[in-house]
């Protein structure tokens, strides 16, 4: 493990992006949100897999100069062209979309096709705080997950995240993956040599399983409730509604066409689409009722939950953001701890393009 | 167990809102949404509830004569005040609201105060359907759900439905409680005297039951996920998202303020808002891409989502709304099936009104 500062390991993302051919603004707006995983807490998501963003440039799936483009609109709808480029640089291009909708329609809906992976959905979803909106955010992403009744991944993770403002209070953020949990945790897992709680994953044949290396022994991650018994099923509706916004609605590749993470793995034949897909959302608050008076409901709303009786053996009750939120703040000061693995990658970055890590 | 024809049960229904004072037009609509939730098969929800409307508007907090009215609205948004009407009579209402917007702005969302419980979600975001939309329909409901590391009530089943539009296809209709099992699901068990599977219910202290009684004994209901391990933060998160839709933007009263469904439950002290609150969505599908296109690749979904291997000891994976869908074509045809305990209290209403039943 290894503690690097945030301005630090921002240089380095910013410079390998740029080694890749991005724009100076490109690898800035990239790197923001590739480090916004790291300062939130979610390590899966960060510099952990800059080393897969180049691998798939080197593939030649990811175009470093994209032209982002405007396919289609109505006064509050828009598809995105993603041109093939970086999620992390077409997401923020698109959630922008979706907020200027907002500004004058009182939302904005925006589906996203031919892009790449987003880093955390979280992150997008917030842009639309600062300008009194709600925001959301959703991605589908490269099937890991079996229906409810079947062995076959048909799904990703496919998260959703919406970012809610409050007054006082801090804001509210889910960010979640309609899995069970998410493909980061098994990652974890494999690292430490531990398995799986039962209701995770299953085998190749559907039988429950705790191997958290049973994603390369063709078993799947299971959709958020498990089995049919604990609501599977909606975990299933959930990550199709994910699937469908994203990438039916924009013409991009859906279910278990969607384009691999992994630049090892080929990608899918005969593709309904083009490249991976996201969705976003906008909301302006006083399209409903005056923002202040939202605020001081939402601030109402957080104060009561969190005052919650609490379970036996836990302090108080969390409100979706409060744990990123307070790692954000730790990192921010004391700086991001990396493993040695992903230094490791980082490293071999840095031999790669000739950068200082 | 009684069987009635849908029209004998549609005339009945219908004939007892009139008889608590609903205009023709309203009892009708009413009725029609009520018993959509029989025809699909989600016996909770539909005339065995009849008897619970009735006995709040015995106890006046439903109106049956509601000026239900548009207080603010911008191109894409709208909220609305149900006068404290029948959600029955109501999120019909709203739901037409979010699809006129939609035809002029490509999307519309509506936030609803001031309403009653309005059966089935499925039923009003079905309603998008013929108007090659997407619909989308939310309520919040009476506290019986307790946050993650929680034991206190804080949130209704908050159920989501989302409707979409295919071609050949059937429509993909999700719809479902943000808990692990819908508090319907435990009436049924009561009924059998039977247990609840664990994670669906914890007792008063926050130990996991199968008890499903354990409502009755300051028990509650687990969010979609059942424990922490098992995502029960993001079923949390969920309901979470359609209480704060539903009634913090709209100003409805939210979280353990929300109005019980039961008449002898005393209404909570210090409401933060009116009644209860739904949130309504409508997406016109060529504001993204041409409706046909989209439609055609919805049936590829479904296609190739119904084909995906089965695990072993099942047929065939099924897409959200299959096995309502089924329901509804056998029970129309064949009838509806009361059970004994709902028969008597269509009875008692039927003297009490002096209806036939």
């Amino acid at each position: 493990m290894t503690t690097y500062t945030y301005d630090r390991l921002f240089q380095f993302t910013c410079n390998s992006f740029k080694k890749i051919g991005c724009s100076e603004e490109h690898a800035a707006t990239a790197a923001v949100g590739l480090l916004a995983a790291d300062l939130r807490g979610i390590d899966s998501h960060g510099v952990a897999r800059l080393s897969g963003y180049i691998r798939l440039w080197e593939v030649q799936r990811i175009n470093p100069q994209p032209k982002i483009r405007l396919v289609h609109e109505t006064p509050s709808t828009a598809v995105v062209d993603g041109d093939a480029g970086l999620g992390l640089v077409v997401a923020p291009f698109a959630m922008q979309v979706a907020i200027d909708k907002a500004k004058t329609a009182g939302t904005g809906w925006v589906s996203v096709r031919n892009s790449n992976h987003f880093g955390i959905a979280g992150y997008h979803a917030m842009m639309a705080l600062k300008h009194d909106m709600i925001g959301m955010a959703m991605t589908n992403a490269s099937a890991l997950v079996a229906p409810t009744f079947s062995i076959e991944r048909m799904l990703g993770t496919n998260p959703i995240a919406v970012a809610i403002p409050a007054g006082k209070q801090p804001a509210f953020v889910a960010d979640f993956a309609t899995t069970t949990a998410a493909n980061g945790k098994l990652e974890i897992l494999q690292r430490k040599n531990a398995d799986t709680p039962l209701g995770w994953v299953q085998d190749k044949d559907g039988r429950s399983s705790t191997d958290a290396n049973i994603l390369k022994k063709q078993g799947a991650l299971l959709p958020l409730g498990s089995d049919r018994e604990h609501g599977s099923h909606k975990g299933y509706a959930l990550g199709s509604i994910v699937d469908i916004f994203s990438a039916v609605l924009s013409g991009a590749s859906y279910g278990p066409w969607a384009p691999p993470f992994p630049a090892y793995v080929p990608m899918p034949e005969n593709m309904p689409g083009q490249g991976l897909g996201h969705f976003f959302g906008a909301m302006r608050v006083d399209a409903f009722r005056p923002a202040e008076e939202f605020k001081q409901h939402m601030d109402n709303w957080i104060g009561r939950f969190r005052a919650a009786t609490p379970a036996p053996g836990h302090d108080h009750v969390l409100i979706p953001g409060d744990p990123e939120r307070e790692a954000e703040s730790i990192r921010y000061k004391e700086g991001i701890p990396v493993v040695d693995t992903v230094v490791a990658d980082l490293q071999a970055i840095a031999a790669k393009f000739d950068l200082v890590l």
